[in-house]
């Protein structure tokens, strides 16, 4: 093992909930002071104006559950109730957390994925700290053949591979979802789960940690038992929570993701189209994934803006529209716009994006 | 400010779940070697004899909720159900938790306290960690008069007080339960404050913390903004679940609590007069609160016991009764019996103790 231990892959731009990862992973991608999403949110908040009588209408979230076309299956709420009226998981549970959810999320199970003689280990998780030998990467939409690459390099390298899988299967563009771990046979791989986001509940914290580990390096290394270690002091996703994933996984309809997944088609083929029509941002690709669209900020068409960060304080000063610069999540000078909201506020957000950049444009 | 910053006292005997704070406690009470209430549980279980065909009865766990009559109250589970089912609570929550909630674990609210013209600042949490700095102070009933002289103690060091209450209203002796943010007027308190004990819903995850700081040196000093510090990297209790927590306390009825308490008086007066039996050991007071005993042993009167943990790795093995000993919570060569189990399998297992005893007693 070299000393760069962890290659961090992530599925797609930024961790969304901003637990304090894209700090880390800030701190760690330029020597500037690190900047954190709920930092750069509050902020955002700070600049609202209250006199403008406009509602205040967020591109920043990372996730949709507010909006009522959002809302979670209803196999998913049965079946924390159904976990919780049995009064069996009422007790502490253990530190790696229950064993039939474990089996649940396992690779095989979660991403309907053979993969004969390997060896699987299966940890309940909430969070995984980076540390200074973490080559944190944010990437996107990778195709099958990327993501081969990346599982040789880490192996030419002698790491590790850590695969953020969290918007796993959210995809709705021509690029399917790939997880990393079916490249385990070249590199082991850790990959991160919830069902936060493609169910629509970052709220239930409920995430796992799957160790894809054919040939026992996680285990031999120690870095199985560090993650234990780490677990025994850490809290726990809630007992019925836990017991729920089973029933989670398997009785949510596929009819709900289809359904989830062309509202966020059709959104972001809105905000892809009325993007074409504001001239200091471009979208270099229609997002395929996820609910977020990465545009380019182009700061010298404008009159007097200095960087995203000055724009997206102007923009919620001016407009009552938070935006992300993308200075938090590693990306300066761009913008992350969320795109998973209602259609009609999707649309008037927009307009106001719009008219910001049309009264700061440069004048010809 | 003095190097010893912070004054732990905790309400009872032992911190139940064993998250890891034992195991610094321990270290800071001991020059030995950390024991962790986890460590030793595993140790116990791993020496029981496969071969007894007897059921194994645990009296180590620090929860009641396996059993059924230590099921929960409705209105909790309908808590929780009605916060789920409003679909209002999916989404992610701030790092110090849900404001509503916040109000409803304040310290005026939660204790039945009325604090006139003191500050309350309330923040959600699950875990604190203790580090060197500490003095950990494991104490069981006080009377009020002592609780007071604890405050008034910090007081003359110019230290805080940080008071572990997850056992809170939990008696059912004669000495009623004294909340030491009470005397908050002498000292800054710091109150861990938990729905898993007294609602035997340990798996539930649900804590907070309340800072009474009539004087604003919690605030002033920094310690509540690095307490926020710690929470913005910390996970976070499930969305619903600190949204249930007003319903959750307003809607427990009286009943509920005193049938708890009625158990669990039945039981500790059950194993104290079954405990009068036993040569090897005594129990100094009846407890008069949670569902621990602790029992001194007296290893002098055994033939072939070295210690408390050495009674306990034997009594697993030969008659597959998990006891904890003392060590595990600082205070060696004494037992921790949990009664709060069924009262049957309470008298079958006290049974066992005592043959053991008898067994392995010196000769005359």
């Amino acid at each position: 093992m070299t000393k760069k231990l962890f290659l961090s892959f992530t599925e797609i731009y930024g961790n969304g909930d901003g637990q304090g990862t894209n700090k880390q992973q800030q701190a760690l991608n330029t020597a500037e002071p690190a900047v954190t999403l709920r930092g750069v949110g509050n902020s955002l908040r700070g600049n609202l104006d209250p006199e403008d009588e406009r509602p205040v209408i967020s591109l920043i979230h990372g996730n949709s559950s507010d909006f009522p076309r959002f809302r979670t299956s209803s196999a998913a709420e049965d079946a924390i109730i159904d976990a919780l009226k049995s009064a069996k998981y009422n007790h502490y549970t253990p530190t790696v957390g229950l064993l039939p959810s474990r089996r649940s999320v396992s690779y095989a199970k979660f991403y309907h994925q053979e993969l004969e003689h390997h060896c699987y280990i299966h940890i309940l998780m909430q969070l995984l700290t980076l540390n200074d030998e973490t080559i944190p990467n944010p990437a996107f939409m990778y195709e099958k053949y990327n993501v081969r690459k990346v599982a040789e390099m880490a192996r030419k390298l002698g790491i590790i591979v850590i695969a953020d899988e969290t918007f796993a299967y959210m995809t709705f563009g021509s690029t399917p979802f790939v997880p990393v771990g079916v490249f385990g046979a070249l590199v082991p791989v850790l990959t991160l789960g919830s069902i936060s986001k493609r169910r629509m509940v970052p709220g239930w914290r409920m995430g796992w940690l799957v160790a894809n580990d054919p040939t026992g390096l996680l285990q031999d290394s120690g870095i199985v038992e560090a993650i234990k270690e780490y677990l025994s002091t850490s809290t726990d996703p809630s007992s019925f929570t836990q017991a729920a994933i089973t029933q989670i996984l398997e009785n949510t309809k596929e009819d709900f993701f289809s359904n989830m997944l062309n509202i966020l088609r059709e959104a972001a083929d809105l905000c892809y189209g009325e993007i074409q029509d504001i001239p200091c941002i471009t979208c270099p690709k229609k997002p395929g994934c996820a609910l977020f669209m990465m545009v380019k900020l182009n700061v010298s068409v404008l009159e007097d803006i200095n960087d995203d960060m000055d724009f997206c304080l102007k923009l919620a000063r001016e407009e009552s529209i938070p935006v992300l610069p993308g200075v938090a999540v590693g990306m300066k000078n761009w913008l992350r716009i969320t795109f998973g909201i209602e259609p009609a506020a999707l649309e008037v957000s927009l307009g106001r994006i719009k008219a910001f950049c049309q009264r700061h444009a440069k004048k010809q």
